[in-house]
């Protein structure tokens, strides 16, 4: 399949206009339309690329063909590779070019438990039971990869200097991939970050996300036979009973849009059993990964007043964190310019069969018109107590001035972590939709590279928004990546 | 021993009658002997078989290796076999005479998951996490069949009149398969049951065991993201988590020697979903099975307490459901002239150095003396305010008059339901006690059929203990003997 | 000033409309100067008035004094006096002038117990433990009053057709005055209610406010000796816990910037008898009344809960209920630019002086500008996810279309429900800022009388907000108003 | 009666050994016939005193009166006082003779809350709420007295050497006034301690009654308005109620017949404000002292498990405590043989009426009969499983042999802490009753002077119960004794 691509570069003549386009002194419409054609042209092979990684679905710090599949084709067009990373096997650096600036392009590519589905508007597990990209990050990885390589082609045609990066980034779903890359120092010389994320409109994202820190609370209490001899137990579900219990007391008293939500993953073995081993598996998220800090503590002072009432110990494990992002309004201004300069795609006719018979299954009232795939969202910064989900892209926004796309890859009125959107990621409303943020990226990546006032505004305002604040991580130091985070 | 016996006799009232009666055809003294022997020139057989049982270790409501091979060798002696009673596959009636009276010995042989272990004194599973016979129930099957038979031959011998039954009554460990063969009517036409258990001491078992109900409490609610959307969820989990509360609550109001334990068997799948199902697994126990039918009902309220409180539905599924034993001192009396007639056994020098290694496991402040295999309990009525277990012994108790014996199968020290157990189980020491217990039923059954009055008494002492009582279970009409209880 | 909103008026097309409308006999300019002119002139005995009731300082519905002087003042000032309405001692109604449109100005004077302070800058009660004017509603009552006093001369003067009522309502504190006057049906004849609220600050109250319901819930158990027989007992306490438990779960699955606190009001006697008597009061709110009744119901739901769990039952008493207030756009509209056009006042050196020793007491770290008082804040319509409080203006503004504003009368900095707001309120600051407001309310009702457009744009307004919507109170039918609600 | 007491002298061990003693100048039928005599010839005046104290009813560490008019009359009758002892106002020492033996009778005086009662069959308050002997401590008193002067006399005819000692003991209901005086000292010397306590029935009390410990658990956290800033909120009513949940979860993991038992004195002011204060009074029960000990300790974990979990601080306070009584045998025998020696009492026909009466109210299925009073129970050590109730005696018990009787005092069926009780202490029959443990004493009292082996044999019985054993109280070093434990 790489060669029939190949071939295909070579015949096709794109990419000698593009060279010939891209004179030194052009004016940027013509730069941003020159990459545009980049990112074109090596679309058809991308979108294979996409669909392949979608096949194999994999969960995260697992991506082992998905990665390998994205370092070949990379280092194919030219990048040079360095991989297992941070202490992870599947994350890798793809470096093209030297010197300042470094721009950083972000790839994500796990899969999520349970979600595999055929790319049919009806429920239809590929493997029962399997695993599936409900969150399109066979998209996102492919998509970030192909802006990476427009570019790359880009900087080549036009003697651009600098250093342009893809970070493939393991785990984001609950693993924390990037949180060890930032601990590494792989972004410590890094100038800006771009990233993207699958979703049903065209928007840019500046800031939003629920900042989350998640860990195992194991409990080890003494067992006894609960009809023989109770008062020689000491109960480890009673701690993890206890621990829930306090942390619905402490909901009135954090701020709002906090979420603290938990499940009991062992809550003892038999009936007649005191149980000397239970454990409760925590989530907690605010819209301030410094707000979040201080709950985190008080979360843990609730588990160490649970074990404390119930003569048990508790030990914390498997902790995970992101932090919420960071957003930058001055490379906001840009990316919106461009994104509208992108502009969003128009669903073919069997496309609009597809998305109508997948919408009905989603059970709303109103369904989302099927045009919001052409549409771009009016620039707004999020509502810090609007509903959200969290992402480790946070922590990368902490430590360098950090920009985001959504597009429209999911059929309209479709929720991430979704078999639905599993399915659209399989088809070519996804792929229609990846390649709107390819470029949208791509753009945004020839900007920076041309425009160091646009760095230097980058740079200042991300010294503003973090004014007073400190970064912090609830990944303790010594903890490397939770290779097996979702059970052996 | 026995002239003792005998000088009491005519002091002791009840017994005194027996002796007479049975000194129609010949002494007491001579019966007792004759079929004492027979069990004696049985026994190698039997213990065979308690040998295989224990090498089946099946679980409850599957033991069908040691249901058939039970049934075979019964059938093999004499007696006929009507199997798969009560709609339990592994259930099953052996059969041998005719008319009144009616006289049943009971044999289980069912194993405990977990327990797997070879017949040595430390810890070595034959099967890692597998089951084992770590209350005896090996024993208990093959030793009341080893009576069973060698009463048989004595009827035979002497012309005795009546019917001999052995009911092999499958899953009493926590599968309550007696109460289905009450519910079916197999006690209608019964005079007399015996039973006994192993122990690590010899003792006669004249009431006890704390009733128990158990049951699964499902929670229905409604899923939903718990970071996006908590509040369109209704957690199944909380009210799992609230039922425990209110059971804790509970505690204070409820009389001394109740127990209320359980475990949360579902939990919820994931931490940033609100858990749509979560289920409790729950035992309640009490002295009293008419106490325990009120707690039940309140226990049944605080469920659905804890529903109403969440928007959340409960389901009441698996119920077992065990009465307490009630106890007949009619029966108790002679049973412990016949146990202190058949004494203890006496460990060889290898089954003493086996239980001193084993005792060294126990990890006790005072080890019990190896003598305690060679003496016999005072009689004394169980105290209701000590720890105990349960048994669905109990439910025949209230239907039939029933008398019981415990004898020294297990290295004194040695608690029920340990890998202990299991290994002692699996030795000489293990069955010397065996025989101990049959030679105990024997004599006692041989009285049963030879003296009317003492039956009678029997009768009378059953009525007295159940005035103004009912016999009531749990287990709700409709429910079928739960086959897979422990999961499939 | 005036200039300006007449230049305006020119391009805000619904005030164009006012304008022309008011300029039947004369120009709306003249109008408001006139009306202006009379709150100067009656603004000395009002303010009197309204430091008299700072000193009677009168629990809700106990407020005798101040209500009396009230109907007294507005007596002579012409207006017809019903008093006692609605079931409520304190509570009247006077009115001015007959037929259609009928305009209402609602008045408050109920004081808040334990904030008995001095005029002074310092805490300083003048009764301990007595009660004060920490929200100052005797300012509210008294401004109500010099508005309708004014407008009332001014239709005098002008021959002003329509209906112009005051409505002395009680007990706003808790007691839901003015529901049982909307469920009396004492506003199903009128056009449209104004209404105005001290603050720290000058604004237009265009919706906002939680709605809120509160009982008593008091569980009744079987005492018993808790030491002799604590299982003979049932505990009204364990069912308060387990209530409050069961209020704590709730808290995840309700919507954000829902408020549910409690207290425990009676919590057993002595700790050697089991409690059969417990109480627990509590206050729901949500920034939508129809949410709330959801929300209450599950409330009364996890009482219930309680109940079963614990053998007990429960009452529901004391219920008290304000709807969240019903934004008017077509009244704000023209609110707003009636506050513009009256303008804040400037402090005096003396005052100033007063002011900042004042918000020395106040630990914050930032202090506000003194400036505040002369600036009226920008319109905007209330964020739902703002902390918020209550009132029963609410459940008027769902039956009728409702406008309001606040005026700094506190020092700025200063929150409601303070001795620094009561302290405030007694001072000269204070009653400089209620005349603010009842020029505005003057204003805003001259506004009314002279022009039908605005009043039906404010019904139009009104329909448009409400459709789909029904008005409920949680009060019961039959519940008269608690005029113990604080004790005896 | 006496002389089958010496029958069984020879065969009693002990007994034989004070009988022989007790010869030495007369017999100890005589001894016994003189002193009975005494306490017959003194009981006018102390049935007059026992009911001038049923008047007073005063409350524990208040019961100025009571304990005066004891003192003058002890004082009267030739003992020498000493007020005010322990830092108890109304505590004191009555004391005749010198040198050893030092003999000890206990005397109590307080009276219980609500339970002021005429000395009527029917419920009828003297006083509306007030306070009222329901626990015959009038009785409990004046007996003890009237059983020491009778002693002091029968000394001063016989010249017994030794020394007599009454303690008046305060606050026995909650107070722990005992404990207090243990703390300082005053049962040093002191060789033998008697006590007795008003019942329905005549009994020793050898050991029995529940060890005690209660305390305030006070939590202080952060007010904050509850609607405007939950967050910023740290509830102390959160505390109390996890500590609450903690406690119930701790139930199942205590020895069985442990109590624990709690009201909420203090749950918050104001449902919308955060309480910053809240307060759970708890009592913790156990037939051991030791074990209690231990439980307490857990209970302080829970309460600082609370605290922890809610960010808040807990402050213990008003710490009460009651030791277990520690029983002695050697005392038990001859107490026992004094009181079958004393026998019961025969109501009169008069008595009998209201004997009738009063258990008319009772609402108890079977009556117990009125013949109880002339009986005497056989002699048993108290279940440790049986319900109990608490008395600072326990405290005394762990320091000096010490040994008890239970008198007729309240009809039958009557429980102690009822008005029922109270009434009874106000009539001949509580007098009548009295009189019978006065006796009993008395007796005792002469054979501990004339019996130096008994008091022997009490020593080595009482290091024998406390082998291994130490005395501790809950209460701290430094707390003085809570004269307003009771609130002012």
């Amino acid at each position: 399949m790489m060669k029939k691509i190949l071939q295909c570069g070579l015949k096709c003549g794109v990419f000698a206009g593009v060279a010939l386009a891209a004179a030194q002194g052009q004016t940027a419409k013509d730069a941003h339309q020159q990459v545009a054609n980049l990112v074109e042209a090596n679309s058809a092979n991308w979108k294979q690329v996409s669909k392949q990684i979608w096949d194999f679905a994999e969960l995260g710090y697992h991506e082992n063909k998905s990665s390998a599949l994205l370092q070949a084709q990379l280092k194919d067009a030219g990048f040079s590779i360095k991989s297992g990373v941070a202490d992870e096997p599947t994350a890798f650096v793809a470096s093209y070019g030297e010197g300042k600036p470094v721009i950083v392009i972000l790839g994500e590519f796990d899969a999520l438990p349970g979600l595999s589905q055929k790319a049919v508007p009806e429920r239809a597990p590929v493997t029962q039971g399997g695993a599936g990209h409900g969150c399109g990050h066979n998209l996102l990885g492919s998509g970030a990869a192909l802006a990476a390589v427009a570019v790359k082609q880009y900087m080549d045609a036009n003697h651009v200097k600098g250093t342009l990066r893809y970070y493939g980034t393991p785990a984001e779903e609950g693993g924390s991939g990037k949180v060890y890359m930032v601990r590494e120092g792989l972004f410590k010389d890094v100038d800006v970050v771009l990233h993207w994320h699958p979703a049903d409109k065209n928007s840019v994202i500046d800031g939003g996300a629920l900042a989350v820190t998640s860990a195992k609370f194991t409990f080890h209490g003494v067992a006894a036979h609960a009809s023989m001899a109770p008062d020689r137990g000491r109960s480890a579900l009673d701690a993890v009973m206890l621990m829930g219990n306090g942390i619905e007391f402490m909901r009135e008293h954090v701020p709002s849009n906090t979420r603290m939500h938990y499940i009991i993953s062992k809550g003892g073995v038999a009936p007649n059993v005191v149980p000397d081993l239970a454990q409760i598996d925590l989530m907690a998220r605010s819209p301030s990964n410094t707000t979040l800090q201080d709950i985190w503590k008080r979360i843990l002072d609730v588990s160490k007043g649970a074990a404390l009432m119930t003569g048990t110990t508790v030990e914390v494990t498997d902790i995970g964190s992101d932090a919420d992002i960071i957003g930058n309004d001055a490379l906001a201004q840009v990316a919106q310019k461009n994104l509208e300069e992108v502009g969003g795609y128009t669903m073919s006719e069997e496309e609009q069969k597809f998305a109508r018979d997948l919408q009905k299954t989603l059970g709303l009232d109103t369904l989302p018109s099927l045009e919001l795939t052409k549409e771009i969202e009016p620039f707004h910064r999020p509502d810090p107590n609007a509903p959200s989900a969290s992402t480790d892209v946070g922590d990368v926004s902490w430590v360098v001035p950090t920009i985001g796309f959504s597009t429209a890859t999911f059929v309209p009125g479709v929720a991430a972590h979704t078999w639905q959107a599993a399915a659209s990621a399989g088809t070519s409303i996804g792929q229609d939709g990846m390649v709107v943020a390819s470029k949208a990226l791509a753009l945004t990546t020839v900007d920076l590279f041309s425009n160091p006032q646009l760095r230097e505004a980058a740079k200042a305002d991300f010294a503003k928004e973090l004014a007073g604040k400190t970064y912090r991580t609830s990944i303790p130091e010594g903890q490397k990546p939770l290779i097996d985070y979702r059970g052996k």
